[in-house]
Parts: structure tokens; sequence; C-alpha cells
């Protein structure tokens, strides 16, 4: 793409004046629009150092109004915190919330491609990572966010123009720096790594514009008309529906939640002694996973009262309280529900070598948000995908990922309810929201079901536990637990 | 106090057991009634190496449920964005909203007394720190935050006796730091700093409780005791009034708003000339500032229609956009609003070398909350001095923090809302609150020249830009950053 793309026909002064401002005008008048629409922006650029990435952000945004913008400038190192994240982790906790624009001083491009250029990464990593990074700009195109990536090009001479120029003097010398130097010295190795980067992105719904940046005022018009561009196609294609894609993940197989006998249990004798024996177990388990920086993501979804609370604290109560959270998910707060709806997750991904519970999960998009109408047909159907990408991510990073569905059948949870209306301590736990949801208990199975046959990877696959007798169900979750962190270490 | 603490009766080991049975069980019940009634928690957990914070919060949480409480880790190494902000910001991002136990492994005790330890501060610096941590803890038991602190001892022999003990084994020895080894070598210089560091943080509101931690279940005990006890009492005390403190800090004087003469004008070409000198100015001031790593804060408040919104482009637009950040403050979101409502500026910090804008401010407290009802008068009034307080932190930071009231009569007011109304294009910027709120100009007048007679310190002066010609008002502004900036560097 460097070598071949069309460079904009030269304009006189005058004109070329006259165009910005027209261009500059538009965009202004777009903001109150893409607010209006709830429409989520996101402006990347990426380019060669002293192409003038800052002073090209600035013109853009002297036209527009400050509050409703942002500057994220992502050219730092990692922080610790960061590096114990999925790749992905540190770019998608910016993502904008609708109606919102963000302009990023580069973004997942430099990191990639320096550990290309340095040697640090292997030809099958840096084919998981361009996987990572198209899969993830899908799912935000797929949900309306726009985004556009812009990359700023200069010739090797003018570069070296530049950092000359740059480095003479006093006042600006600071700004350069040895990567700089060092790029500018091996232009064309750079280049072809840019090169390969920006084909193995360029996908149809977040397409790169090459930016020919040796003139600034030439390269602000390109900037400005693409974006205005890019901006009036997606207001109209605003909430559009778009492809469901096929599953290409491998899907273990699971029987309907009928087919799963309910009767099993154990005496309160075995109960006690397993118990202990299997949270020792775990407790030393989990120092172990400390230590080799394991991270373990567990995932409670089931019926209301079927026992999920008590699961998760005879789990939690085998662990060193430093090393694991449990997250709570109720719905999304404003800011959350402004966002896509995994950015509330990967914000809540454990460090390595610690363990995050989820109470609820994202699964929720496909029960409840589908069941009450809180997403579009086509946005739960999409889920399932997403979904099964979501945790390929997780598993790629090295995760241990383990879910639970934790079943009962409706006799169970109707004696459970009355048992807690009629027990004072108890009514605190049952809503008449329990209620209302218990009589949609059939589209609720049925939307189990299917997600269970649909989000049943080898990866991450989901796991009943039968739970008319709870105490089962817990010492079977502990043995899963067990077993699923042992074969990871 | 570690010297002279009395150490608890030793029971016998069934009363032993069947005490902490019983507040294990208070604990539990307690538990439903924090989240009914709101009540923040935080229970904090230092002491020496080995001590065993680890196993005593195991236990503690044993008896409750794991989705109403979190563990949080503090021992570990600031993150490089954390050693950008102030001393506070690291542990005030972590206070727990309402409803919510939050359990900290050590919290800012370590940071201070290891820099102390290592003498990498100065008697002030300790001075400064004790203090920004009393105000701290204070202003949140004011807000009704629970704060616990306990302090785990043991002798010197029983530590050393401990890490020999972890020592030995294999699978634990990874568990001792060369810091605790050190510590132990060094017990009564420790001992000393510590119990500095304890005498001078003891205050009533959120009082220390040193445990005698050589039997861990004794140690067990008297933690769940003085768990109890406390959120006994802040449940009856939850809500009441609290003393409004005297104001401390060096205040300037401030004229009433309706002082200020609003004829000042500036012509259209004495207007061009100069904001192109002064954003020229501030642009390679913005440089200096990076450098230098000095931090800016630009607090924006003023009447609807004032002109803020232009007013704040004009700064921005003088500066590199990868270097400052506008935060727009709308009413709090939910997860803001259930903590103490500093919380979402300290949040908002900009990092050393960084400028911040906000359009409209922590400064809402003592306008449209007071005004509207959104806070208690108790509240209001405590809020002037926690203000001079939270801006004396930015202060002691080193920041540069300016605040502008923008000012115009109501008449002017009227003329442009009604202007607005009566301009399509504009009207998105008028709404009913808007006329609403003029309704209430002589009660927000009042607020307004108390708030600036309560909180114009020397350290953060309040500045009036007379904005009926909001050219003038820019370049007051503009020449107002210019000069604050210059005097930091």
């Amino acid at each position: 793409m460097l070598k071949n793309y069309v460079k904009p026909k030269e304009l006189d002064k005058e004109t070329l004046k006259a165009r910005i401002q027209e261009e500059t005008d538009k965009l202004f008048s777009f903001q109150m629009k893409i607010k209006e629409e709830r429409l989520p922006v996101m402006v990347i650029f990426e380019g060669w150092g002293s192409a003038g990435i800052g002073s090209l952000i600035s013109s853009v945004i002297k036209g527009i109004d400050p509050r409703f913008f942002q500057v994220i400038n992502m050219v730092k190192p990692l922080e610790d915190s960061e590096k114990r994240r999925p790749f992905i982790y540190r770019y998608f906790a910016e993502i904008p919330e609708a109606g919102k624009f963000k302009f990023f001083d580069s973004f997942w491009m430099p990191e990639l491609c320096r550990s290309v250029l340095n040697e640090s990464c292997s030809e099958k990593e840096y084919q998981t990572r361009i996987n990572s990074i198209n899969i993830t700009e899908r799912q935000l195109t797929d949900s309306g966010y726009l985004v556009l990536k812009f990359f700023l090009d200069i010739s090797k001479k003018e570069q070296k123009r530049r950092l000359k120029g740059l480095l003479s003097d006093k006042n600006t010398k600071w700004r350069v720096s040895k990567a700089d130097l060092w790029e500018n010295r091996h232009y064309k190795e750079c280049q072809e790594v840019y090169d390969r980067y920006l084909n193995d992105t360029n996908r149809s719904a977040a397409p790169w514009y090459i930016i020919d940046s040796s003139d600034q005022k030439s390269a602000l018009l390109q900037v400005l008309e693409y974006l205005n561009q890019g901006i009036e196609t997606s207001l109209k294609n605003h909430s559009l529906a778009v492809p469901i894609i096929q599953n290409i993940y491998p899907l273990e197989s699971m029987k309907p939640l009928k087919e799963y006998p309910l009767d099993k249990e154990i005496s309160e004798a075995e109960y006690k002694a397993e118990i202990k024996k299997l949270q020792k177990e775990l407790h030393s388990l989990h120092y172990k996973l400390y230590r080799k920086k394991v991270p373990v993501i567990i995932a409670y979804e089931g019926w209301d009262a079927a026992g999920k609370g008590g699961n998760i604290k005879r789990i939690a109560g085998a662990l060193d309280p430093r090393g694991y959270i449990v997250h709570p998910i109720a719905s999304p707060e404003p800011h959350e529900k402004s966002r896509h709806y995994l950015w509330r997750f990967w914000n809540r991904l454990p460090k390595t070598g610690h363990i995050a519970i989820f109470d609820r999960t994202w699964y929720g998009r496909v029960m409840v948000e589908r069941l009450e109408g809180f997403c579009s047909e086509n946005e739960w159907q999409r889920a399932y995908n997403e979904i099964n990408e979501f945790e390929k991510e997780l598993d790629n990073w090295g995760a241990v990922i383990i879910k639970f569905w934790v079943q009962i059948d409706n006799a169970t949870q109707l004696a459970r309810f009355n048992e807690r209306q009629n027990t004072p301590e108890k009514q605190w736990k049952i809503t008449d929201e329990d209620w209302r949801n218990r009589e949609k208990w059939d589209l609720y199975e049925e939307a189990v079901n299917e997600m269970l046959q649909k989000t049943s990877t080898n990866y991450a696959p989901w796991h009943i536990l039968e739970s008319v007798d709870k105490k089962y169900a817990r010492i079977k979750a502990l043995k899963i637990v067990i077993n699923s962190i042992k074969e990871a270490l």
C-alpha cells in the first residue's frame, strides 16, 4: 500500500485554503449529529516519526468543540498492569462512548510492528495478533463504531530533513527520540514491516487511508475529506443489521438441559470430608498459579435460586483473598451501556496469576438482553460468535476459562422461591423481577440451550452443575476447577 | 502505641471457638444491613511481614457473602501513571461504593514508612504526607465512610521464627521477600518509624487497633469484635451531621459579583492581533511544562450562556492535543454518585506535564447540589473546606491551579437565551432546565458569592472573566493562564 497509493492532485494555495475551510465547516456541523445519533467515532493516526501527527490532529480539531472529543496518546510504554493483561486490553479500555469522538495518536500498530522489527515476535505470534486486531476492529464496526485509520507517509529523505531540523534547535531537540533516528536509518526495513501490517489490517469496514504528508495543508485536506466521508456514510448506515458470521471454532456437543438427570446427590458426611480435601487442594494450586502467572476466569450462569452464591462461596473460600476477585454483574451502568457490551468485561479481566469469578457474565447478551429486548435480534445473534472470539482472546493469552451453568428444575425453583418468600431473613433475596422471570422459564430454557450449543468451545467449555442437591453441585464445581487448573499447569 | 497496647485476656480453646462463631454470625447479619443502609466500609490491614494479614483476611471473609466485598492488594510497586499523580491518588481511586465492603491488604502506610526508612523523604515531606492522610481519612469518615485500621503486631523473635519456617520449605520459600528479612534485621528501627506513624494517624474517627498476632485465632476474634463494634456504631450514626471545620488556608478577598463592571471590551482588530500572539506564547509554554513535568488544572464555572465553551476552545486551540484533555462535567453517574463526591475529580487529574481543563467542576457541590437539594446543608457547608483541602493537595503536588468564573449580567443572559431559542442551529444549546435555573438567578448569585469568598486561596485563586464581550474574556483568560504558568516555571 505504501508504495502504490495514489497521491492527490496538487491544488493552488487559494483553492486548498477554501477547500479546508469547507470541510472544516462540514465537520463542525457533523459534530452535533454525531452526538444526537450517538455515533461512537475512533480516528486512529499512525505514521512515520516526524510525519506530523501532532500538528495534524491540532489542525483537525481546531474547528470543533473540545467538549465532545478527546485526544488519546497511546505512544507510551506499557504499564505493569497492562503487561499482565491480553494484548487487546489496554486498547479496548479506551474505546469511546456513544456520541463521542476519540482521536488516537497511534494505536496497536506500533506495539506489534516494533516487536516484529526487534524480532521478539514469531511469525505465528504475528499472525495471532493480526487476527486479534482484525476481529476486534470488526466487532467494533459491527456494533456501530466508526473506525477510521490514517497512516501519515513521508519519504526517507523528507524524514531525515525534518529530524535534522528538529535536532538543530535546542528547543525542539528533545522531541527526537532514538527510535526516530533508528527508523530513519532502517527506513526500508521498517517500510516493509509497516506495509505488511497495513495490508494485513486493511478491511472494508475499517480501511486504511495512506496520506502523503510531505505537505501539511494538503495532508489536512485529505484527512478532513475522508473523515467527513466516513461520518456521512456511518450516519446513514447507523444501526443497520450486519451479517451473522458462521462459527469457525471447535465446538463441543452439548445436550439440551432437559436431558441432564437432576437426582444426583451426596451425603452430608461425604460432603464434609470431600469439601475439606478439595478446598485444601485448590488452595495450594492457587499459589502455583500465582507463581506461574496463569490467569483464571470462572463464569457462573444459572437459574435464579439455583445456588450460584453458595457455590461461588465454596470456591472463593479456598482461595487467598489477595489473589482473586468476585465480580457481581448487574445491569450495565450508563457509561458501560454506551460502549460495546464486552467493554465492561474486558475491564474486569484478572491479572496473570489471579482469578476472577463472574457472578453472571457476558452471556447476559444472549439471555436477558435477548429476551427482554434490550438489544436487537441481529445483535444477540451476532453475539455467539463475538463471545467465542472474546474467549479465544483469553485462551490465546493463556487463561484457564471455566463456565458453569447451575441447573435446577422448575419445581425446585418454585419451592426455593416460596421458602425465601416465607423466611424473613431470606426475603431480600427474592424480588418481583424473579417471579416475572420465572414466568418466562420456557423461553429462557430455549435461549440457554442455544447458548450452550453455540458457545461450548473446546478452549472454553460449559459445565452443567446439577444443583437440586446444592452440596453435590459444590463438590462438582470444585473438582472441575481443580482439574482445569491442573491441566493448565 | 506498639509498646503499650493492652493485649486481650487469653481464652481457653473452647470459649475462643464459640466467640469467633458468635462474632462471625454477627458480621454475617450486618452484611445485609450495610447493603441496605448503603454504608461504605474500608477495612485496612497493616502489619509486620509474616504477621499473617492474608490468612486473617481469609478467616474474616469466610463467613460472609463474596459478592458484597472485595479484597484489594495494595502491596505492589507504583505504576508509572501513579508516580505522575499526587500521593493520595492511587489510594483514593480504590475507595468503595456505598453499601460495599473493601478489605485492604495495606494502604498508604508502607509507601510512607518505607520512604522514611530509606531516607528518601525529608521531615517536612513526612509531615505533609501525614497531614494529607489525616485530611483524606477525615473527609471520608465525615461523608459517612466507616474506616477501620488494624496493625498486626508480632515480636522480633516471632517474626524470625515464621520467616525461618517459610524459608525451610521449598513451597513457601518464595513468599519471603528481601524486604521481610531486612525488616527483621532492623526490627527496632522499623518499630520506631511504625509507631510514630500509628500515633500520627490515630484519630478518633479512624482509630488504629493494634492486634497481638502471635496467636492467629485470638487475633481473628479481636478483629471481628472491633469490626462488628465499628459497624454497629456506624450504622447508628450514619448520615449524622458532622462539625464544620473553620478555614485555615490563606484566603484572598473577593468582591461580590455585582461589583465587577461588565463594560469591558476589546476591538475586533486588537482581538485578532492579541489572540494570535498569546496562543503562540501558550503553545511554546505547553512544551516547557511538558518537559518540566508541571501539571496544570484549569477550572471553568460560570453562568449559562456566559461563553465558557468558546473560552475553553481558545485555550485548547493553543495546546498540543496530546498534552491536554477537556473534561465536560455533567451530573454524576451512579457509580460516581455512590462514592465521595470528589472521587470523580481525583480520577480525572492530569499526569505531570499535562493540562486538564474542567468544564464545570467540583464546585457543583456548593452551587447546583446546594440549590437543588442534592446534598444536605451540612454536606455543602462542609464542602468549602474540603475543596480547599483538595486543592491544597494539588498545590503540594506542584500543580498550577487556575479557576475561572465567567461572568455576565442577567439581561445579557436573557438576550443570549432568546437568540439561541430563535436560531435553529443553536437550539440544541438551550434547554428547559436552563430557563428553570435562570429563575433562581438571585439564589445562585448568593451561592457563587459565598463560594468565591470561601475558596479563593492564594494557591488556587478565582479569576473573574467579564464576558459580556466574549472576546475580552478570552484574551483575559489566555493572559491569566500564561502568567500563572510562567510563575510556576
